[in-house]
């Protein structure tokens, strides 16, 4: 069936084709979840020689032993190996805790509650700060933002990152711009890399914008290439220097999809004057972070070589399944939505027609495939047109994305003819 | 020499005798520190059977895959052991990450920035919300609160805990009162244990303080007795729960001292509604805590035996440390201060005559024993009467700590003998 071109028979008759589908689908009982960005058993299992990595050796080549109190920054070699996925200079550089999403709530308190640039210069001295979020986007920044009742401004994602033309003119109109959300590389969950250019304007805008306004640059996908020959991301840290505007910036990192999720190292990097400012909330909250994982993951890591063989192995497991899915929507849904073609990262991101998305997670809900929910992408919970769809592939077995992916095409194919034979009947 | 009954001509005698010997322990050039309530090398080693233990199987007894997300409230097996050692049921505990300091801070932001009874119930929204310090305390405890600009009441430390008839009284004049910090097990500094009347005091103080006021239970020292038949710690939570005060208590632990410094496993305890609190708070700012590093602890601790177990160790190492510290005072400095007698800990409190606490920090840090700074265990890092040094004598060799005890003496004696002749002279 052509979809644009089919009569009210031919719909009707389609859709009566595709229930008989999706009720037999249903008679499967399946039970299937795409929800969650997370590694499988096999990826975790990478990783499984960190415990007794250090073969009783606890002290690190940098002269630390690590059961021990002290050195508030992180581990030497482990500031080292986040500088180089960061790419910025180790120096600027705290390798912290398992958690870059606890250094990116710290981050935000600090400016919202501290300040750094003089006891006034807060985020909730001003009257509304507002952050500006590229859509789709990672919910989780959205609820720090939430949670600190900093107001949030939308910006669509384009194919070279969030549309910079946009963003410009909103800084330039609205001096109570505080912050800029971006996954620079294989971005949650269009799967993007930032194109040179987007990263260049970017640097700049600390030009323009208020001087409390901060880039938070989570490259959470730095390292995590489906592809041999990945696409390079430019260096924000370089570009920034370059602009003056090294003060607008903060990056963070984890190894949480590098070895295990939740049970690795987190960094976060920044200016020396911005880092002294977090350093300082730290020293109130925290005596040191946990050495003795940071020399596990030096041990396992100790060069960035080492990290990216690794990360083969990880895409060794990953890629069939991004290619199951892929697949799946090529075969099946090429009239019926747009996808991104990501070449690494955690996510598909789906694009139903407008007022789709809700009753697609509904649909495949109800015939035992567990989505992320509608909405989740945006701030607030709230996608405005009601489209987009956030497939996370990773963690189920191959067979079981397949399977997860004709009920998720059915279901969308579904929603698409009913939608459609409504609208020939009103 | 009698001090009191010295002559002055005496007096210049033993200030001449004292500053000889003085400044030959200057000639040693000695490099001795006794400021940080850390464990020693032979400590930390007890433990080092933590990497490794897990062979290869990450998946605890109670189902859990610890390489990967989820469980934001710990491990079950954590969960149960920070309940045995804060003895308060498993569920209202959550095992957490390498730091109780940070529990304490996020906890106390929780109340101060978010609350939990409705959303002006904040200590921020309060007029002039104010902690009840006993001192000599913590210096960490004092800086959440002068960070939050929470003013901060000293109350005298007694050998049966904080002066609770000043605490009462101060909570029934002032209904801005919103906390209590308590190390209630061997107390930092000064090593006392809280009598069953001052804990179960305690428990009443919800019955009169603001419904915003909570006491900081910091356990650090639960488990971390010297000698084989402790005195027992009142059941606090037990007590709050006849009292019908459950949710005027927070509790906190940590391993830091018991495995790894820095390394260990944090544990915050509450109520459900406060649990509830803070459980928003977290889910906010951190997707979980590090469950592989959980498991470990699980296997080296099964059980409260196996804990037990691992601090006679620690006592072993620690004791004659102790030892050296306590009788070098008694045989010392008998006519020149006053000190407590800790049966567990990391800290024996000294305190001076009036006025002399900074002398002899200075005077021993000229001779090459640092101490921690004179002041550091009152708010503000003000000692009204300059007395009190903290004495941490963990982390050193037992012979060090000897030979810093030997220069410590004689610091007091000569400050004490100064001062004396200066007071004679005036």
């Amino acid at each position: 069936v052509q979809l644009q071109a089919a009569s009210k028979e031919q719909l009707t008759q389609y859709e009566s084709d595709l229930k008989s589908a999706y009720q037999r689908l249903q008679e499967d009982q399946l039970t299937l979840d795409l929800t969650r960005g997370k590694p499988s058993a096999d990826q975790v299992s990478i990783a499984n020689k960190l415990d007794g990595i250090l073969n009783g050796n606890y002290v690190s080549d940098s002269g630390v032993d690590t059961r021990n109190y002290g050195g508030p920054n992180g581990l030497p070699e482990m500031r080292a190996l986040g500088g180089e996925i960061l790419d910025i200079p180790a120096s600027n550089v705290i390798a912290a805790g398992n958690s870059s999403l606890m250094l990116m709530y710290l981050t935000a308190l600090m400016h919202y509650m501290y300040g750094l640039e003089g006891e006034n210069a807060t985020w909730q001295g001003m009257k509304k700060p507002k952050f500006i979020c590229p859509v789709p986007g990672y919910d989780r920044h959205f609820s720090i933002c939430e949670n600190l009742g900093i107001e949030m401004i939308t910006v669509p994602m384009t194919e070279n990152g969030p549309d910079m033309d946009t963003i410009e003119a909103l800084i330039k109109s609205d001096d109570e711009i505080i912050g800029l959300w971006c996954v620079p590389k294989y971005s949650n969950p269009t799967g993007v890399i930032y194109s040179e250019e987007t990263v260049e304007r970017i640097a700049k805008l600390g030009q323009i914008a208020h001087p409390l306004f901060r880039v938070f640059w989570d490259n959470a996908y730095a390292a995590h290439d489906l592809n041999d020959q990945p696409a390079p991301l430019a260096n924000l840290w370089q570009l920034a220097q370059s602009a003056g505007t090294e003060n607008s910036i903060w990056m963070f990192a984890s190894s949480s999809k590098i070895t295990f999720a939740g049970a690795g190292v987190a960094w976060v990097a920044g200016s020396d004057k911005n880092l002294k400012a977090l350093q300082k909330l730290l020293s109130i909250a925290i005596i040191g972070f946990d050495k003795v994982n940071h020399l596990r993951h030096a041990r396992l890591f100790p060069d960035m070589a080492a990290l990216r063989t690794q990360m083969r192995e990880h895409a060794r497991y990953i890629r069939p399944k991004f290619d199951a899915v892929l697949t799946s929507l090529d075969v099946n849904l090429s009239e019926f939505g747009s996808w991104t073609n990501a070449d690494g990262g955690y996510f598909v991101s789906f694009d139903t027609a407008p007022g789709l998305a809700k009753k697609v997670v509904s649909l495949a809900a109800d015939a035992g495939v567990k989505l992320t929910p509608a909405g989740a992408t945006f701030p607030y919970g709230n996608d405005p047109e009601d489209r987009n769809i956030r497939i996370a592939p990773t963690f189920p077995k191959t067979e079981d994305v397949e399977k997860a992916m004709e009920v998720f095409c059915i279901c969308v194919k579904l929603a698409t003819v009913q939608h459609r034979l409504a609208s020939l009947a009103s």
